[in-house]
């Protein structure tokens, strides 16, 4: 994590924001000045990734392929996955090998879970040692786990060194290390038995002891706690890195702080998917089948939830005949209902993902929600009257009650709707909480039945009450 | 950022684990125990603070109010900023500034931007110097510009020294600077010059000068650049700390990575609440009126959108009377539609969230989503039809024109507008930036507008021309 060298960052900084807006003008520049693409992907390989993903896929490919595997590791470790195993793909195995031989194990892992098995199996095999079984060793922990997120390039020192003796020996591996922030310490077991910030080890006394300067028994993770785990612990200490062990102990690698900032992006945004039941891991570069796969069956759900409100309207079709204009307005009721609740459901899942809905507030957190839904509910019923009223005095909708009988219906319907539906939003995830799921599974669908049953029904059981 | 102290973690994480759950019993516990609770404040202030945020607040205030203000501060620091304000108000303006000042200034700064403008300005006022003038100056920059995000206890030194004045330098000023990862170098005039890890500032040798180990003209921003910018940088170039500065380029501070983990998340979940019309910076403790306030715009939107509804439901109620069975069904549609929709309003803006949906692939993800709308439209389609005939055969629901003439009028209708629903929720993030606009920005307002008029309009529509 070194500061980066600035030469060629202006020009790559204004390519990169050239190539979003303008790709077909970047595609001819970089065709036509090979040399300046060159030195750009060598000074500037995040920029050169970020303008490979803006591009079309060929040019893409195109751009790559006169680069030598030394130039193109560091662009690959830093283009989105899928992209990186796409274009390794399209290699002969023995040079994707030698790539990914040149990559850190754990961005390699991270491309070669994005490729076919076998393609796979095939390009470990061939990559040379220590590289391969490095890779080999770490493709076995699931990626969302401590262990498929950690870096094994740490530093690590036994116990029985002083601390100058440490500096001497860091001074020698430093080139190895990906991050310097904290220097761990392992017995002969190698067993993690403390850790130490490089900046303590700096100024300590020389001949002061590592164990003694240690902080013992450090905050660790196995390497199959999960990602929420590990984000969680590094944020509430404020961690910037956090050791990774087995079973036994044994120190396996460090989990630093930008796979944190990835972990924490993740997560704070698939809420949104997993509440509509789209894929919690599901991008635009999703394949077609899978974002199916995982979106039918709630959708399929969701089917099933609308028969119950069908069934509930079917029940009192009688009062549309008799009025039909209640065939137009009940869909407004509904809206806003829906709308109103969903608006409580994200802010009440966003601060159950940012840990701040403890069961202590619960109720206070329902009856500040319900006190919304109240307010905005009282006006809206207003407004939703004064617009039927409206609109049935120009003759734009036509009504065989009257302006003043119908004028109501739609105002306690919209009133009792948003009070439910806003209540009913910061409900479910709360439940669902307590059930044991994820707040945000489905939310929103089982919202919108509750929504709808009182959109529709609840409207026209005050309809049949009022006319 | 040091490795946290083990003593009492144990015990800490206990506690903190059990007031979630049940925060009575804990807080009976403390009470029982006050020396528990002063040693473990003492030792882990974030788990204390944990505790804090999960018990009533009247325990929470009788927790804090014997500690001392060395105690309280680091524990006021971890806290929510909303709760620490709430809790320093009820202070004397006195011992709230004696507390305030013994924070680092910009945990200061996010807790004084929660209290009341006027109490701001006593308590600034009250506190001692430097503390008072630092904390008034870090006051006037917006929270969410990396002025706001900063802090000033910065590694700074001129870059007329060797490297090994530096690191005796920066011994006697360590333990005043929160995170050592950089070292600035400026000039005579206090303008950022260049930038060198600390890691390489020990390992260069001490007789270099800092101009010619340092990496000049480092990536730096603008104290008024938003937090979005910052955060990109950051993750561009995997920093851990982006320096600030004035117009004339003089160092004002440091971002550090914690606070881009904060921005990273608080991005990644506003999109949800920013597509339903909820407050982007709103959560459970927003207080109910600005909730209100921010919500009721974007209903009443909602609601004058789905009048619109109404009106194209109203020149079609003719079928209705004379198959009623289609007012139950006409909602299946909608509901349908409406999350199919938003499955994909909610895949297509994590990825623009994320900066992964560049202008070349635009046509690329549109027919994709075309694509898994048809397939789960076309499943979709085939199942409500056949739970129509069931519902219609079993006499559940009753019908005019028979089964045969109903059912292909859902399924028409349903395969229609969970197609035209996918390509609309993929659609309108991009529509609304090309506008400028925040792609989620009531996204998902106006897409339950599209797939409500298919979903009622273009359902009676087909009918009409099936029946």
């Amino acid at each position: 994590m070194k500061p980066r060298p600035h030469r060629h960052r202006e020009l790559a900084q204004r390519l990169r924001r050239d190539a979003r807006l303008r790709p077909g003008e970047v595609e001819e520049y970089l065709g036509a000045n090979p040399e300046v693409w060159t030195a750009l992907a060598e000074a500037s390989p995040h920029d050169a990734a970020d303008i490979l993903e803006s591009v079309s896929p060929d040019t893409a490919g195109a751009l790559l392929s006169p680069l030598n595997r030394g130039q193109r590791a560091p662009i690959l470790e830093e283009l989105r996955d899928e992209l990186a195993a796409e274009f390794l793909e399209e290699l002969p195995l023995g040079e994707a090998a030698s790539v990914l031989e040149e990559m850190a194990a754990t961005e390699a892992v991270d491309i070669l879970e994005n490729m076919e098995t076998e393609t796979v199996e095939a390009v470990i095999d061939l990559m040379a040692e220590p590289a391969g079984s490095e890779v080999s060793r770490l493709f076995h922990y699931p990626s969302d786990t401590a262990g498929g997120l950690m870096t094994t390039e740490v530093a690590v020192l036994p116990i029985g060194l002083s601390a100058g003796e440490a500096i001497e020996r860091i001074r020698n591996i430093r080139e190895m290390v990906d991050d310097l922030t904290y220097v761990y310490v392992t017995d002969d077991f190698g067993v993690l038995r403390g850790v130490l910030s490089f900046r303590d080890l700096v100024f300590v006394r020389p001949s002061v002891g590592l164990d003694e300067a240690m902080e013992a028994s450090p905050v660790a993770v196995h390497t199959l706690a999960d990602r929420e785990e590990v984000s969680e612990l590094m944020q509430r200490y404020r961690l910037m890195g956090l050791p990774v062990v087995d079973d036994l102990g044994h120190l396996q690698g460090m989990v630093t702080y930008d796979e944190v900032i990835d972990a924490v992006q993740a997560e704070a945004s698939e809420d949104f998917a997993t509440s509509v039941g789209a894929g919690a891991e599901e991008t635009i570069y999703t394949a077609v089948l899978s974002s199916v796969r995982m979106r039918l069956p709630w959708l399929t759900l969701n089917l099933l939830l609308a028969m119950v409100v069908a069934f509930v309207v079917e029940r009192q079709t009688g009062i549309i005949s008799a009025e039909p204009v209640l065939a137009a307005l009940m869909p407004v009721v509904a809206l806003l209902g829906g709308n109103g609740g969903v608006q409580s459901l994200a802010v009440v899942i966003r601060s159950m993902a940012a840990g701040d809905l403890p069961r202590a507030r619960i109720w206070e957190v329902l009856r500040r929600q319900v006190s919304i839904g109240l307010l905005n509910g009282a006006f809206l019923a207003v407004a939703a009257m004064g617009l039927t009223v409206a609109l049935l005095s120009l003759g734009v909708f036509s009504s065989n009650y009257g302006a003043a009988q119908v004028a109501p219906v739609v105002g306690v319907a919209a009133l009792a709707n948003l009070t439910i539906a806003t209540l009913a939003g910061a409900g479910i995830p709360m439940v669902l909480r307590r059930m044991g799921f994820d707040p945000a599974l489905a939310s929103s669908i089982f919202l919108t039945l509750i929504t709808d049953v009182v959109g529709f029904g609840g409207f026209l059981m005050v309809a049949a009450a009022l006319l």
